[in-house]
């Protein structure tokens, strides 16, 4: 785990580029330095929000900046710096590096921009700026950044040029745009919303999302890691910070961009078409306890859930309400959520029923009617959450302009600290008030803890983020198990065939050293050798053409199904030799592979490649045209656990078709996650880029890879 | 159309139940009657901001109110009524009716809650007083409403105990939630919306969506239309009146909650499965130019958008922006919610580079980067939005501390005033001004009557919205064409037919009036009888049990393929009966089918049924039970157009198998859209309840119903 502590705990900080004009981002660093820029409440004990070690101005003009003299060099200081930010043009910061380690610095924050986002030129030059830093150990933050914020009251560091601060808290946030940096701090200065520490990540030359997830993992004074990400530095590190961070208790949200954009991804291969890179993404960010948000907002609706209220035991939710509507819209966008309406208990009901007017309903969502008085609002709400079978309460209260608002809110209050008292310890309570008088309730609510939303749908959100994390923890770890494979005979395979797909026997031989079963097989090189060879495999038989350049085999008719005896093979085998020659393949390079054939059973399609952005991942879906058109598709990323390879078909829309749908026995899903679990370890080895079984057919015992095309890479060397 | 003039500009109101209670709605509603309850701004010329004409408070206790004579009863005020608006408890609330029915009342907000949502009792209530007004001819808002607001400058009537009241403008919005409408008054003053009117509909005993569509479709000051629904009154009307209003040009925008409660609708048959209560919903609010939104804030997001600007041309969005971050999640945001990214002209391109840094991305999104002064991002905005293949601009800034985001803000609000004058005059721009220094740009841009979001993704999903309005308003009208059926025929089997799920011979018998292709068919109540008429119908058949308890025939063994001569049909026929009676059906009512094969060709499920909630709809997807899983199915209600019919099954996702995939011959899709429409026509009939031809069977040339399932109502007169 990476060292970061000259970022957040620096003893002195030097600024390099420190600049008279206001205008300058080199001024607003120092002035925030300075000054702190912080709220009226960041309160700290001298008086002053400003850095309070010591701060040093660094700019080649000398003189003297907001009261403070300016240093001509880093060198001119003469004191030990454990920071500093710099704001230069960015040609003179390899020399900034360079001068920095012969000082010992240990970490530089580089605001300025005019590297890798400028394209070549500026990539060598952050190249040349990083290779610098590293050989002095500095680590680095940015370039092209907005800086960074910790708010630890023994720090109170703003190495920023943010405009605007919110109140201290527990919640950190990293941004790899500036931009929503900003806009993040504005927003949660606006909804109350505390923050341990800030990062803007810039080109993340050196420090990464994993970094900061590390490093936040282990700060005590951060609950909850919110990340705005467009790319993964390093998706296994990543995955690993994740993970460890996540399982220990601590929840990572991610707002990850580029979605759309980048799903046109042409590909030769199904696997490739069928495993899009969002899909993807979510799939590892799901498997490494990552929640994944799609808007800004999300953020901060499961932010201020998790930064102030306990992870709830389970997704069964009471919804509180005095007024039909919203509770029926909370319904829905919970059950959209993946949160469950709780079933009340007699006891809670006929609690309810004694306080509330007889109109009132006391089914989930508990309408206790626009009359309803604060004290029976009260009472309803600690009835729910003293319920056992209520795992979080959503109160919703509208305040028409007759109403005490904020009564209701205080004994809203009341009933929470007593049910708490009493054991509902891990039951959050995600408000939603309404109408004109709402901010006499917020004020309430807000000094009480308890989060406050603008729409039943966004407290219903952050509830579902919250359940979803629930879920994470409870899921088993899983690790990828220990498979005996044949490794002598891949090493064969792997030593010897070129790059690109491979041939069918070679193919195969892959797959039968990984230890996934396919049915007799042969290859021959011409349609005589395929007659005569016909009779090692067994009849009936499948003849298949096999060509590099002929991926999809049944788009160039080389696939010939229920052939009897060996004339026919020979007879096939000309006749898919002519008619490929005549679409233009090279009938030198066409071969023949033959192939026992296995009727019936449930055809899939399992897959596995290595994507750039995220790692290696497997696929599995079912055969056909339907799954190709309508996706119903499952992904998981490496390394994969048998209780993943488990779970994987039967996340598939059309699972019950493997499972017995009307009467029709079900398939070996243990065979097949056995399939899944070699392909993943195939992909694992050296040279392997991309592989397909397709179709793999699974009976009631058993299943076979009936076709398999296998990509390679270079070989080692190369 | 209904005269709703009476509520939205009356000459005189009464209160009836105005209370001295300060805490009381009696009170709240004559206070906002008399003082209008109206922000500063709202400015009427005699400096009041209460109803101008005269406002009779009533109660049988009489006395003094907010400085008023307070009446014993309607009729003691001995001078002509428009509006009364009701408050006082139920039971007593028929006997008011009477007695203005007696003075010539024609309008009643009726506030008090008590009726129809509380049961039986209740809904008796409701329906006594509604009986009362209707034989008056008293027109009735309500009851359980919070009352009505009109901002008419002549009018400014604030009926209503709403505790907040948004500036006057042109957005109106009615509520079946009365705490929604509480919700949305405050929230609509909070970002600046200005209000038309407002009604709060209540329990909808007489007043409805579908009036007030009629009514603000025809007000001049009314520019947008939202609804918060939960169900609607009567479909047919409120399709109708959806209809007319958008096709003229003017948006109506639904929130429609209960979406997922209602999901789980047990059905006997695979259509009323298949095509969800909610599907339907969105089918038949798409289908009547409705645009519905998931969220109360969705409805804010559109509605900032249609009140402010045009609607666009097309779905073509120009993103500006000074950060990378933003612009790639507005660009994702765009895709999802339908827009598309304009390619920019070389001329723009050109333009652009003129003025912004060598480092700036020129394709869309452009990014103008952070360091873009304000001319030059003002420059852009002019030039993107004179580009002829941009639809709509997305302008984005954010600004940081440094930035005079103010001077940015009244350049672009510069650079949109001069292209609306040089003809992009239908170019919608929807900005989204983002950090610390927004409300220096939010003056600036409001002023101008350019809306400001949040986030990138609401102002995407405003315009996303305004361009599926333009998509409806450039959608070919259509309507159900008329077609030749043997009514004769129809008629006869549905004059004799009991209720329930008909027997093959009849059901085809239907299918074969209304001009629905089937194969040679036969029926016989026996297996000899089977076997003596199979050759009427000719070989290979179908042999299929015909009884009402088996709708699903496979799962009780009922189907039986190839037969090839009249003795297999006869044996066959033994072992279906055999099976049919040990899996308990009664043999007396077991019936055989006979049925030419009809063999290959696409397998397809049409169906239709009425839905209580939303009317007669029909439905089609690919046959099978990859269909049923994945439920890819296409829906639309009736009165079902060509387009319509030939739309359906273009919008499966499975689409591609029917136009031909991967070399395979496509189907006859003409054949297709003929038949759903004679389905559609067939639902139409009296008696017919529900009806699925499952499969319909598709090949080059024409296509064939080869099971028919129809289900009828009693009889008339039953």
């Amino acid at each position: 785990m990476s060292d970061l502590t000259p970022f957040f705990a620096p003893k002195s900080v030097a600024v390099v580029g420190a600049s008279a004009r206001e205008s300058s981002v080199g001024h607003a660093v120092l002035k925030n330095l300075l000054e702190g820029g912080m709220p009226a409440h960041w309160a700290p004990k001298d008086g002053s929000t400003g850095f309070p070690g010591p701060v040093y101005p660094v700019n080649h003009k000398g003189g003297e900046i907001l009261g403070r003299q300016v240093f001509k060099s880093l060198g001119e200081i003469g004191e030990p710096i454990d920071l500093i930010v710099v704001a230069i043009p960015p040609k003179y910061i390899p020399g900034v590096m360079d001068e920095a380690g012969g000082l010992g610095v240990p970490a530089a924050i580089v605001i300025s921009a005019g590297f890798s986002e400028m394209g070549e030129e500026g990539q060598a030059l952050q190249d040349d700026m990083l290779a610098r830093a590293q050989k002095h150990g500095i680590r680095v933050v940015g370039p092209n950044c907005m800086g960074l914020i910790e708010s630890d009251p023994a720090v109170q560091l703003n190495a920023s040029f943010a405009a605007v601060l919110p109140r201290p808290g527990n919640v950190a946030f990293a941004s790899q745009s500036g931009a929503l940096g900003e806009v993040f701090l504005a927003r949660a200065k606006e909804q109350g919303l505390g923050l341990s520490a800030f990062v803007s990540l810039g080109n993340k030359a050196d420090v990464s999302g994993a970094d900061l997830i590390d490093w936040w993992g282990a700060d005590e004074r951060t609950r909850v890691i919110l990340l705005y990400l467009e790319s993964l530095a390093d998706p296994a590190r990543f995955a690993a910070a994740a993970r460890r961070v996540t399982r220990a208790g601590k929840p990572v949200l991610l707002v990850k961009s580029g979605r759309t954009a980048a799903g046109a991804r042409a590909s030769a291969s199904h696997t490739g078409a069928l495993a899009g890179v969002d899909d993807a993404m979510s799939a590892f960010l799901a498997q490494n306890g990552v929640l994944r948000v799609t808007r800004v907002e999300g953020l901060f609706n499961a932010a201020k859930g998790f930064a102030s209220q306990p992870v709830p035991r389970g997704p069964r939710v009471a919804i509180l309400t005095n007024a039909g509507g919203p509770g029926i819209m909370a319904a829905d966008a919970g059950t959209n959520y993946g949160l469950e309406m709780a079933t009340l208990s007699e006891q809670t009901v006929s609690t309810m029923r004694e306080v509330l007017p007889v109109e009132a309903s006391l089914t989930n969502p508990v309408d206790a009617i626009a009359t309803a008085g604060a004290e029976a609002y009260g009472a309803c709400a600690a009835a729910l959450l003293a319920d056992p079978g209520v795992d979080a309460l959503l109160p919703i209260y509208v305040g028409p302009g007759t109403h005490d608002v904020a009564a209701v809110a205080r004994q809203l209050v009341r009933s929470v600290g007593l049910a708490r008292q009493v054991g509902a310890r891990d039951k959050p309570v995600l408000s939603c008030f309404m109408g004109g008088r709402v901010p006499e309730a917020r004020a309430v609510l807000e000094d009480a803890g308890l989060p406050l939303y603008d729409f039943p749908e966004d407290a219903a959100q952050a509830l579902g983020t919250m359940a979803r994390f629930r879920a994470w923890l409870q899921r088993p770890q899983g690790e990828a198990p220990a498979l005996e494979l044949n490794q002598a005979a891949l090493d064969e395979v792997l030593a010897e065939a070129p790059a690109g797909w491979l041939p069918a026997p070679q193919a195969y031989a892959l797959l039968e050293a990984a230890g996934i079963p396919t049915p007799p097989r042969a290859d021959a090189s011409t349609p005589a050798e395929a007659g005569a060879r016909a009779g090692e495999v067994g009849f009936p038989l499948v003849l298949k053409l096999d060509h590099p350049d002929a991926l999809h085999k049944s788009d160039w008719g080389g696939v010939a199904l229920n052939l009897a005896d060996a004339a026919a093979v020979e007879a096939e085998a000309a006749a898919m030799l002519a008619r490929a020659t005549a679409q233009g393949l090279d009938a030198a390079r066409v071969r023949f592979f033959l192939q026992a054939q296995r009727s019936g059973g449930r055809e899939l399609i399992l897959g596995g490649r290595h994507d750039p952005a995220i790692g290696p991942l497997v696929l599995c879906g079912l055969g056909g045209v339907m799954t190709e058109l309508l996706r119903d598709v499952s992904l998981r990323v490496l390394p994969l656990s048998r209780e993943d390879a488990q779970a994987m078909p039967r996340e598939l829309r059309s699972a019950p078709l493997l499972e017995g749908y009307r009467g029709e026995a079900g398939c070996d899903l243990d065979a097949l996650s056995e399939a899944l679990l070699r392909l993943a370890a195939l992909l694992e080895q050296p040279r392997v880029v991309e592989l397909e079984l397709n179709p793999f057919v699974l009976f009631e015992e058993g299943g076979f890879a009936l076709d398999a095309r296998v990509q390679l890479g270079p070989p080692a060397g190369d």
